[in-house]
C-alpha cells in the first residue's frame, strides 16, 4: 500500500468517525425532543404515568451525552483535528451539554404533570403546554439546522427565542395573577411556575446550539454579541 | 539547534502555555467570585449602585470566557495535546462555561436589589443574602481546588451542595409562607425567589467544577454518578 492509499484509508476512517459522531448527537437530539414532547402531553393530560416515563427516561440522555462526549476526546487525541474538523468536534461538545440540560427541563415538566391539581389551574397549564409547542417547534427546527449545518437557519432561530421569552413573560403575569386571587393555590402554581422556566430555558439551549451552529460553520465565536454584529459576521 | 533542545523548547512553550490558561482560568474565577460577593452586599443593603456595577460588569466574565475558549481551541489545533494535558484543557473549557453562568447567577441577584421594597421583606433578602454567603464560601473552596487540582477536596465539595439544596428548600417554604400571608406582595417576592434560585444554581454549577476537577486528575467522567461509584473511582 502506498502512502497517498493509507492516508487516503486513514481519511477515510476519520470522515466514517466524524460522520458517525455527527449522526449520534442527532439521534440525542431526537431523544430529547421526543422526551419534551411526551413532558407536555403528560402536562397537558395530566398523565401521571407518561409523566414517569419521561422522568425515568432521562439517564438514557444522560448517558449519551458522557458518551458521546467521550468519543470527542478520542478523536482530538487520536485524529488531531484541525480547522473545520476541529470546529466540528467542539461544536458537537458543546452541544451535547445544552442537550443534556433540555433533557432536565423535560424532567421539570414532567415533575409539575405529577402534582395534584384542581379544576381552576387547567387554564394555566393550557398556557405552558402551548408555550412548550412553540419550544417544541424551535428544538425541531434547531436541530434540523444542525443535521445541514445551516448558519442562516441558525440565525433565523436564535431571533425566535425573543418570541418565547415574551410568551413566558405572559405566563408569569397571569401565575402572579392568579396567586394573587387565590393565594392558597400558591404552592401548586410555583410548579407550574418552574414548569414555565423550564419551557423558557429549552429555548435559550436551542439560541446556545444555533451559535455553536454558525461557530462551525463560520468560525466565528458569536456568544454574547450583538444581532447586528452577528449578521455581519455571518453575510462576510 | 538540535533536535532535542528544539524539542525542549517546544514543551517548555506548551507548558508556559498551559501555565497561562490556567491563570486565566483562575482569574476568572475570582473576577466571578467578586461579582458574586458584591451581588450579595447589594442585595444586603440594597445598594442601587452596587448592583448596576455587578450587572455592568458582566461583560468581563463573558469576554473572558470567549478568550479563554479559543485559546483552548488554539492550543488543541497547535499543539495537539494527548493524555492529562488534553484533559486538562477540556476541563478548562467546561469550567470557564460554568463560571460564566455563575457570572449570570450575579447579575439576577443584583435585579434582585434594584427592586423597591418594604421593610417587612428585609427578612427574606437576609435569608438569602446567608445561603448566598454558603455558596461564595463554597465557589472560593472549588477555585482554591481548581488551583491545587485537587481531586479528594473536590469530592468533598461536590457533596457540599446537598446542604446548600436544604437551604434553599427552606428559603422557598419561607418565601411561599409570606406570598400566602400578603399576595400583595407576590410580584415583589417572586423577584427574591429569582435570586435564590440564582444562589442555588450557583451550588450546582460549583458541583460541575468538581466533577472537571475529578475528570482530569483521574481521567473519569464522573458526572451522572453515584457518590458510591464517585468513590471508588477517586481511590482506585
Amino acid at each position: 500500500m502506498d502512502k497517498l492509499s493509507t492516508n487516503k484509508h486513514i481519511s477515510g476512517q476519520f470522515n466514517a468517525e466524524l460522520e458517525d459522531i455527527r449522526n449520534r448527537v442527532l439521534a440525542m437530539g431526537g431523544l430529547v425532543e421526543r422526551q419534551l414532547e411526551q413532558a407536555l402531553d403528560a402536562l397537558g393530560s395530566l398523565d401521571a404515568e407518561l409523566a414517569k416515563k419521561v422522568i425515568d427516561g432521562d439517564h438514557k440522555v444522560n448517558s449519551m451525552e458522557v458518551s458521546i462526549d467521550e468519543e470527542c476526546t478520542r478523536i482530538i487525541a487520536k485524529r488531531q483535528p484541525a480547522a473545520s474538523d476541529l470546529r466540528l468536534i467542539i461544536a458537537i461538545s458543546k452541544t451535547i451539554a445544552d442537550l443534556e440540560r433540555i433533557g432536565d427541563a423535560c424532567v421539570r415538566i414532567a415533575k409539575a404533570a405529577l402534582e395534584k391539581r384542581n379544576n381552576n389551574q387547567q387554564p394555566l397549564l393550557v398556557s405552558i403546554e402551548s408555550m412548550g409547542r412553540h419550544a417544541t417547534r424551535m428544538l425541531h427546527a434547531t436541530l434540523d439546522a444542525l443535521a445541514r449545518m445551516d448558519a442562516d437557519a441558525a440565525f433565523e432561530l436564535h431571533k425566535e427565542d425573543a418570541r418565547l421569552d415574551k410568551e413566558y413573560e405572559g405566563i408569569i403575569r397571569q401565575l402572579m395573577t392568579y396567586m394573587m386571587e387565590d393565594p392558597r393555590s400558591i404552592p401548586g402554581v410555583l410548579d407550574v411556575l418552574w414548569a414555565a422556566r423550564a419551557v423558557e430555558r429549552v429555548g435559550d439551549r436551542c439560541k446556545n446550539v444555533c451559535e455553536y451552529i454558525i461557530y462551525y460553520v463560520k468560525g466565528k465565536d458569536v456568544r454574547h454579541t450583538s444581532y447586528e454584529d452577528m449578521e455581519r459576521d455571518l453575510h462576510l
